[in-house]
């Protein structure tokens, strides 16, 4: 049977060597079909790996919000065959706030077996420079966009904190960042632990945590740069 | 201001190019100051990573549940007097599910910059092979021994599994993992989702994905290997 190689990516500009280990070269210079998010990046990302790579040899399917079921059962045809397959996000760890998992859900299914390689995951690194319990913790993605609803799901977030030491992460589309910042510190207490996490695995990376009291008096710039929050409690 | 890096380790046998970076070699060649879960392991881990390694002439700390505040403080004094430190876990990612978030709070209290480097994490492996969902899932570390609150704990994280589709993930120390097992394929619904994920980054790693109804019928081996569990709704 053939595997399924889950495949992460560089966030961002930084060098591969920074990020990815070498297995991860020997498994993807053997493969020729992949699932990609976005081909261009995928592209970019397999000549930036290897220079020699033959990309024009390669068969990619397009998997984002627009790719139905149906899509899906297609794209994985070459695994039915025999012939192992690559899955690569634009960015970070597929499958993990991102697409991918759909496309894992049917190779579980069908027996086929799944081998996640390891790279950068933003939430993860994130969570290991907070400082906050890594025992217990939760990523929940973006929080609802209408103001009423995210309030409430930041309270909800924190109250968790508190009730079950659990760190709670969540991200925000980039251009957001500082609505959501001004948003958190206005929303929870001010004892509440905020750790802001930032261009992770990129030179102008910084992870920094205060208390929302702290955060008031001075907000970094988060405009236009990914970033993870996470909130804890004292 | 010195630099504390979080420094991951293999998980059990693998190779250092299987799951780490070439970037964590540059990075850790530089330090010798050391605060670390077992020194023989971290001996074992620098020696590996590069033979040439002075091993002699690095200080080491030793972070474990014994370790008090006030030793940790002690621990940092190098970092405070501008030298660079690292953090490595007896396996993984310091920080998580392990220890480190304690000393990593510390620094980021005293304003020091934290960095944590790209490496195995089971959890997020095991995530990402299950094809759950991975937009929102939280880890809860190990569940209570109790066979009353067990079975409590497992039923409030499938309840949650549904209402939140959120994926649950969990361990247990591994000479009990079929104990465990079998306990979530008696307690939880038949159509749940389990994944199980041995041995990760290993040569004999395994993730399984099958509703609890399909593991009823066929238990794999899992016992004193090192397991990951997932539970998720249909």
């Amino acid at each position: 049977m053939a595997t399924l190689y889950l495949i992460p990516t560089t966030l961002g500009e930084s060098s591969h060597a920074r990020v990815i280990p070498p297995f991860n070269d020997d498994v993807v210079n053997q493969l020729r079909h992949f699932i990609v998010e976005d081909v261009r990046t995928a592209r970019r990302f397999l000549k930036k790996m290897n220079p020699a790579f033959n990309i024009d040899s390669c068969v990619f399917f397009v998997l984002n919000q627009h790719t139905s079921p149906q899509d899906l059962e297609g794209f994985l045809k070459p695994l039915y065959e025999g012939t192992d397959m690559g899955v690569l996000s634009e960015a970070g760890c597929p499958a993990i706030a991102d697409p991918g998992a759909d496309v894992v859900a049917i190779a579980q299914q069908k027996n086929h077996k799944v081998v996640p390689l390891i790279g950068p995951s933003s939430i993860l690194l994130s969570l290991m420079g907070s400082g906050f319990n890594g025992q217990s913790f939760s990523f929940v993605g973006y929080l609802p966009i209408q103001p009423a609803e995210r309030s409430k799901a930041l309270k909800k977030l924190e109250s968790r904190a508190y009730a079950e030491s659990q760190s709670q992460i969540f991200i925000e589309t980039p251009y957001r960042n500082m609505k959501m910042l001004e948003e958190i510190i206005q929303t929870c207490q001010p004892a509440t632990r905020l750790c802001v996490a930032v261009d992770i695995s990129l030179d102008t990376e910084f992870i920094k945590t205060k208390s929302v009291k702290e955060w008031r008096s001075q907000l970094p710039d988060l405009n236009k740069r990914p970033c993870v929050f996470i909130i804890y409690k004292p």
